[in-house]
C-alpha cells in the first residue's frame, strides 16, 4: 500500500486555500484515520509571484496545468478553479493519465458530469464532488450511501444562498428586491453580476445533480424548469404571510410512477414547514423516502471553509479507496432510461393573484374560468387592490395538474373583467 | 468474490419485519448497487408458529441462537431483537466466529459498545450501528465519514421522540406532564414503562454513542449528567416562552480544549433556533464543526421502517466491505484517553426560578447571592406569585459555570427571604 498519496491542487483561491489549511491543521488526524501521508505535491495558480498563506514552499506552484495532468507522482487532482472547457480538458486528460478527481464545479458537473463520469468508469477511477452541491451539507453521501436502500420519492431544498438571503431579508424587513440585492452585494452574499443566482441557474444545476443521485436517472440541466425570484415583489411576499405561507426559492425533484419532474421556482411553503424556518444564506434539503419517511439536512450553502471541508471529506474517501484498491466504484451511474413528467403529469397547489374590474360578477367570472378548467380552491381572499379601483382576488388552489393552472391562467388572460394576472406561484409542502 | 451473502437475522418484530420487507421491494436496487445477492438464510424468533408476513418458507425461522452464531453460511448478523446480557452473548460469539455485525440495539451499544468494538477490531469484523441512534438520520455516518475532515466541537440534539412528543404538547396545548404522557402512551409515543424515555436515560445512551464518534473518545454512559422532563410544569414553559425559549429536552456533547462534558437535561432554546422548531416525535442533530460550521440533520427518530432502513443501509456497507475484502475498517476507534470537564469548566447560560418572600430587600438580597458568586444576569422578570403573597424572580444569567451556578442555588436556598429556587434550566443556542 502506498504511504504517501500526491495532490495537484488546482486553484487557490478562498476554497483552494481552505484545502490546504484543513490538510495542515488536521495533519494527525487525517494520518490517523487514513494511515497514509495526504501532500499537497504541486498547485496550479494563475500568478505564481503572488504571496500565499499556508504554502511554505513556493516551488510546487506552477501555472502549467501539464505539471499536474501528466504528473506521474500526482494520484489526485483537487479542482476548486472553477471554469467550464479549459477545465473540463484538465480534468478529462487527468482521467486518460489515470488520476482520480475531487472537483466542488458545480456548474461543469452539471452540464458535462455524464461524460466526466464515463470516463472514470472506463478508467477505473473516482470522480467525487459532494462540495459542487449545498457545500456544508454532505447530502450526495447521504443519497448514494445512508439512505441507499429506500426509495427516494422528493428531494426539496433550498440549495441557493444568496436567494435566501434575499429572500429572508424582503420577508423579514418588508423590503423589495433591488435594494436587498444592492445589500447582498455589498456584504459579498451576491456576485457583481447576481444573475446565475437571481434566476435560479445555480440551484437549477444543484438540482440537476440531486436528481442524477436521487433517481438514477440522466436528468440533463435543460430538463429543470427554472424561474427566478426578480418579479417576487413585497406584496406576494405579504399575501402569502396573510395566508399562512412563506416565500422559497425551493428546488424540488420528484418521482412518480416512474417518471421525473424537476425545477426551480419561487414557491409558498406553509409557515411550520422546517424549510420555511431555514433563514438567511444557510441551505437545507429535505428528502422523502418511502421507508424513512421526511428527513432533512440543514448547513451552510458556500463559504470557503464549509465547501473545503467538502473537498476534503471526499478527499479522504478517494484516498482510502486508492490505498484499499477499490477506485471507481463510488458513486451511482444512471440505472434507468430519462423519463419526464408533462405538465398533465406534474400535480401541486398553486396561489394565483388576480387583479379584476370592482363590479358585480367579476368573481364569478374569474371563479367561472377555474371551475371550467376543473380547478377547486383551499382558500379565496377577495379585497380592493391598492389603486382602490378595481379588485385583487388571491387564491389558493387545491393540488391540480400544471397543464390546468396553466389553462385557467391563459383564459383569465382574456377574460374582459381581468386586468391582469399578477403572479401565480406553486405551493408545497402540505396536502 | 462472493454472489451471494448470507444473513442471519435476530428478531422479527416491527423493525426484523421491516428489514425483511426492504430487502425483498428493493432486491433489484440493491443487486445493482452491491453486484450481488442479500438472501436472509436465517431468523431467530421466539416463536416459531407464530404467522409471518413477508416469510415465504417458514423453515428459515428458528428459536435457537446456535443456528445463526455458529452456521458458517452465515455472512452477517442483524440484531434487531433488543436485549443486553444474552444479547451481547449472542454478538460475542458471532463475532468470534467471523461474523459481521449489524445492530439497532443502542442500550447495549452504549454499554458494551467498546468491547464489541475491540472483539471486531481483533477478528478483523465490522460492526455497524447507525439504526441505534436516531433512526432515520444518517448521524453516525455523517460523524465518521462526511464532516470527517472537520474539527467537532459540539453535538446537540432532541435524540429522543418520546419526550419531544411530550414536550411540544406541553408547551402548544398548555398542558401539564402527566395527561400528555398518558396520550403519548395511548398512541403509541411512549411505552407502558415510560422510564427510559422521560428520565433521559435513552437519550443519554444516544449521547454516549455520538460523543464517542465526534470526539474519538471513550466516553461511558456513566459520565453522561442526565436528568429528564418529569419535574417540567407548563409555568417554567410559559415563563421560557414569555422569555422567548423554547423547553427541549437536549442532549449536549462539546469540547474545549481536549475536555469534554455529555449530558442531557431540559434545556431552553431561542424560538428561531433550528432545534426549537423541531416538533413532535422528530429527531434533530445538530452539529458545530470548526470548519464547516452549523449543520443540522432532521428526520424521524424511531419507528420500523425508518429504523429498518437504517438497518439496511448498515447492512449495505457490510457487504460492501465483505466483497471488496475490507473489512474491519470502517469506524473509528477512540483516539484521545477519556477527559472530562469538571463543573468549573462547564459553561452555559442558566435559566433560574425563585420563589421569595414579597417584602422589601427580597429582591435585592436574591441579586446579591449571585454578584457574591461573580454571576451576571442577561434577563429578569419579577412578578407576583400565583399564590400572590410571594414574588416571583425568573432570572437568565449570562454565561457562567455550573459551579458558580450551583454555589448561588446552594446559598440562596440558605436565604431566609427564599421559599424556595423553584427551578433551574441550561440556556443553550444563543451567545
Amino acid at each position: 500500500m502506498k504511504q504517501k498519496i500526491q495532490i495537484g491542487l488546482c486553484g487557490l483561491g478562498t476554497v483552494g486555500s481552505g484545502v490546504v489549511q484543513i490538510l495542515q491543521d488536521h495533519q494527525e488526524q487525517i494520518r490517523y484515520k487514513l494511515g497514509c501521508e495526504v501532500e499537497v505535491a504541486k498547485v496550479l495558480v494563475k500568478n505564481k509571484e503572488k504571496k500565499r498563506e499556508y504554502i511554505g514552499d513556493a516551488g510546487i506552484l506552477t501555472t502549467e496545468p501539464a505539471d499536474i495532468t501528466d504528473n506521474p507522482a500526482i494520484d489526485i487532482v483537487v479542482e476548486v478553479m472553477g471554469g467550464m472547457d479549459d477545465t473540463y480538458q484538465l480534468l478529462e486528460r487527468s482521467i486518460r493519465n489515470r488520476k482520480h478527481i475531487v472537483t466542488a464545479n458545480k456548474d461543469l458537473m452539471a452540464e458535462q458530469g455524464d461524460k466526466l463520469f464515463a470516463l472514470s468508469q472506463e478508467y477505473n477511477t473516482d470522480i467525487y464532488y459532494e462540495a459542487s452541491v449545498a457545500g456544508g451539507i454532505p447530502i450526495l453521501r447521504t443519497l448514494s450511501d445512508g439512505l441507499a436502500s429506500d426509495k427516494i420519492q422528493k428531494v426539496m431544498g433550498i440549495v441557493n444562498g444568496t436567494t435566501n438571503f434575499i429572500l429572508t431579508k424582503m420577508t423579514d424587513e418588508n423590503l423589495s428586491f433591488e435594494p436587498v440585492l444592492q445589500e447582498a452585494q455589498a456584504l459579498g452574499f451576491a456576485e457583481a453580476d447576481p444573475t446565475s443566482d437571481v434566476e435560479g441557474l445555480d440551484a437549477a444545476r444543484k438540482m440537476t445533480l440531486l436528481a442524477n443521485l436521487a433517481f438514477k436517472m440522466p436528468v440533463a440541466y435543460e430538463d429543470v424548469e427554472v424561474s427566478g425570484i426578480t418579479s417576487i415583489t413585497q406584496e406576494d411576499i405579504d399575501f402569502a404571510g396573510r395566508l399562512g405561507y412563506q416565500m422559497k426559492l425551493i428546488g424540488i425533484a420528484a418521482m412518480d410512477d416512474g417518471k421525473v419532474e424537476v425545477s426551480v421556482e419561487p414557491t409558498l411553503l406553509p409557515t411550520a414547514h422546517p424549510l420555511a424556518q431555514v433563514k438567511n444564506e444557510y441551505n437545507a434539503v429535505y428528502v422523502y423516502g418511502q421507508a424513512v419517511g421526511e428527513t432533512m439536512f440543514y448547513g451552510p450553502g458556500a463559504g470557503g471553509l464549509p465547501t473545503a471541508t467538502a473537498v476534503v471529506s471526499d478527499l479522504m474517501e478517494v484516498v482510502k479507496n486508492v490505498r484499499l484498491g477499490v477506485s471507481g466504484k463510488a458513486y451511482v451511474t444512471p440505472q434507468y432510461k430519462k423519463a419526464l413528467k408533462d405538465n398533465t403529469q406534474k400535480h401541486a397547489k398553486y396561489f394565483v393573484r388576480v387583479e379584476a374590474e370592482d363590479q358585480t360578477g367579476a368573481f364569478h367570472a374569474v371563479t367561472n374560468v377555474f371551475a371550467g378548467e376543473n380547478v377547486s380552491f383551499a382558500k379565496i381572499l377577495q379585497l380592493p387592490h391598492a389603486n382602490s379601483k378595481t379588485a385583487e382576488v388571491v387564491m389558493v388552489t387545491h393540488k391540480h395538474s400544471k397543464q390546468q393552472i396553466e389553462n385557467s391562467i391563459q383564459l383569465l388572460e382574456k377574460l374582459n373583467v381581468v386586468k391582469r394576472v399578477i403572479s401565480c406561484y406553486r405551493v408545497d409542502g402540505e396536502d
